[in-house]
């Protein structure tokens, strides 16, 4: 095979066959195939698109170029959920010990903090003593022992995936529905799993800014999955404001915490019920979305939801300790209160914007090799909708910085947009996309 | 400047500034610029095109990345002609000397065969003792003295050109409008030329296959020439069968000197000397361009141009002698006559197969370190619209091979069909585009 008839003719809008897709990931994987003819190519396909049966090939080439995990052991639905990224996007760490205590297997791999958006791991890591770095037989003996497992990404999954999504990063082609759907689903099928839930995200503060750009998403990996035997089930969620209150990495855990014990802002409890409902119902432990609903508010209400998060820091090492004395978390040393500038009503709060001020006090990486401060955080007091008068606290910057305070402020300042009129509140769900 | 913005704003149809397109070009023949962030953008060129500003920028850059050549010594205005490439198109040879016998001044820079195309420069390589290897100081001497001189590319004309032409031939993305013609535009307007006359071919033996594309490029570069303050003329002309009778080297350049001598096939005469009125109007040597034509065929009729011929050949070191005894040229041991395998009339000739079956015998390369038989050749002894009867020699191929024959013949035999209806004969010259 001659790599470049491949480029020419998905260059020319044509199918690539599965051995094309094969030749390439292959050839790609073990350096026999050059970057430059490979950005050639990715350039192509972000320009002319993939037909299924290319990504369904193309997933199963990038899945297969690493280990794939072996869940066969446990007799029961290996369920995970992936998130196409929000701020204040904690729901993992609520949501994984709900449908575990519901009986649903969930082996989670996750990801790192970068830009805007925080990382569970990095979350997670601010329980003192909290280990992500788990190997596989421990990952494997933790998720059967306790149902849940929340680790990083290994390099041995998926690692086709790592060289392809480098190059894209560089080459301008990371904003593609096809060649961002295959990169997610080799990860999370990598895992192993039976089923997947996904949240994709929607509006200003997402990648996805339309709900026509999101169902395609959305319908693409819901598709990825089907041709490869899984039930995924993908959710449209709205992500104009942070989610939340909590915007950092221990308030995240400890916003966390109380949406177990029952509290905490509603969007948090909604979505993550939503998604709890569906893992519970694709694990076979719900009749029904309904029934997985009340199941998920059942394991709230009676304790079994956090008693299974305690289990579960405690069988990754960390001090469970935290979730009665939230002193045990890291914390600050100074806060700063930002004040509305004019009275009016909540238009709207830029995410984004909100998400780099954090990075402003530490609490976000600007670049990989950057340390987070676990302590820092951003409480968004006010949200759209709300009615605020000038004075009002609308956020409230927590931090042990001696620099970067005032740009902090600027930027949060900067995201809220106050008007003279209230908005509608908007639904939290906006639609669902199921296979069949 | 991030190159990644610039890809990206290539890759979603924006229009590049002049100085992004300088960024790309300096920091490419720089080496500061990789591979595969070029090959990307090339591949988004190939997808988006370019606008008239852009290739006005990009040529511009490319023709600045090495020499240009300074002709401003010489009183009297430089035109070059550029073939954008055929099967037995030895016109640079007889077009030349009628242009440089009229007064022209002609600073030729040719290029080698490969694949199914010759090169003007192995054709001239085929008279004894012919360089076509010499220096820029000399060149211009011979431009002055002579009127006309003929060479290689030199790596200091264009660098930016060579390094992107092989990036392109791995990365599926030679065949663009903007991409060929900012090339072929660098590289000429780098040869320090006023003016330049074009020869778009059309045809089933060209790279454009239809009028539409072939208009296309030409009115490209055209209008590169026009933005670059330079006089340009393209003639879109016919390639279906090769060009005159010979297909080869030495062969080629007995039919050029025929051509000289008043004789050779008319489809050459014709194409010769449209092209050099054309020339000859341009370097202000007729008042118009059917003056020209009047004084290219005197050029001919008064043995001016012949004389010229000769005294180029005696200027770049070649023996003279061969104007007069063809039997001075290299010449073959065997001949083979391709029969027709039945009766009718040729309804087609494959220039393509025509041209491949000459680097069967040698004659021509398949990569560029091959060695080239200039004393092999093909005589196209019957054309399209002639009538033939079953065993009728259609083609010679005369070679000094002891292998290839047979593939040879097969091919010749493959490239031509016979119908049973007589077809139209075609104009050579399908239309002219001119500045303004």
């Amino acid at each position: 095979m001659i790599f470049q008839d491949v480029i020419i003719k998905k260059r020319d809008g044509y199918e690539l066959s599965p051995d094309e897709i094969k030749y390439f990931i292959d050839n790609y994987s073990a350096g026999t195939l050059p970057d430059y003819q490979v950005a050639s190519l990715l350039m192509a396909i972000f320009l002319r698109g993939m037909t299924g049966s290319e990504l369904a090939a193309l997933t199963h080439e990038m899945l297969h170029s690493g280990d794939v995990m072996d869940f066969s052991f446990i007799d029961g639905i290996k369920v995970d959920k992936h998130s196409t990224g929000g701020v204040g996007d904690k729901i993992s760490i609520p949501l994984a010990p709900i449908a575990a205590s519901c009986g649903v297997y969930i082996p989670m791999i996750s990801g790192r903090g970068l830009g805007h958006t925080g990382g569970t791991l990095d979350k997670l890591e601010s329980i003192p003593g909290f280990n992500v770095n788990i190997d596989t037989e421990n990952f494997k003996r933790i998720v059967q022992e306790q149902g849940m497992c929340l680790i990083g990404q290994t390099k041995q999954l998926a690692p086709a995936d790592r060289k392809i999504y480098a190059l894209r990063d560089a080459t301008g082609t990371v904003p593609s529905i096809p060649l961002i759907s295959s990169s997610i689903m080799s990860k999370k099928l990598a895992e192993g799993i039976d089923a997947l839930v996904l949240d994709v995200k929607c509006g200003s503060g997402a990648f996805m800014k339309t709900v026509e750009n999101a169902t395609e998403l959305a319908s693409t990996l819901v598709d990825i999955g089907y041709r490869a035997g899984k039930k995924v089930t993908a959710f449209i969620t709205r992500m104009d404001d942070p989610l939340g209150q909590a915007v950092g990495n221990s308030n995240e855990i400890i916003e966390s915490i109380e949406i177990l014990k029952g509290r905490g802002p509603s969007d948090i409890r909604q979505l993550t019920l939503t998604l709890a409902a569906e893992m519970i119902f694709m694990g076979n432990k719900a009749e029904s979305f309904e029934d997985g609903m009340k199941k998920a508010e059942a394991s709230i209400s009676d304790g079994s939801a956090l008693k299974k998060f305690g289990e579960l820091i405690t069988a990754q090492h960390g001090n469970a300790g935290v979730i009665d004395n939230y002193d045990l978390m890291p914390s600050y040393t100074d806060t700063v209160e930002v004040k509305a500038t004019k009275s009016g009503y909540i238009t709207s709060i830029n995410s984004t914007e909100i998400g780099m001020a954090g990075i402003e006090i530490g609490a976000g990486r600007r670049v990989v090799s950057d340390k987070v401060d676990h302590g820092a955080g951003i409480e968004v007091m006010m949200k759209s909708g709300d009615q605020v008068n000038k004075g009002d606290t609308i956020a409230v910057i927590n931090h042990n910085a001696s620099s970067g305070i005032e740009n902090a402020v600027a930027r949060v300042l900067n995201a809220y947009v106050i008007g003279d009129v209230k908005i509608e509140s908007k639904p939290m769900i906006i639609k669902e996309i199921r296979q069949g």
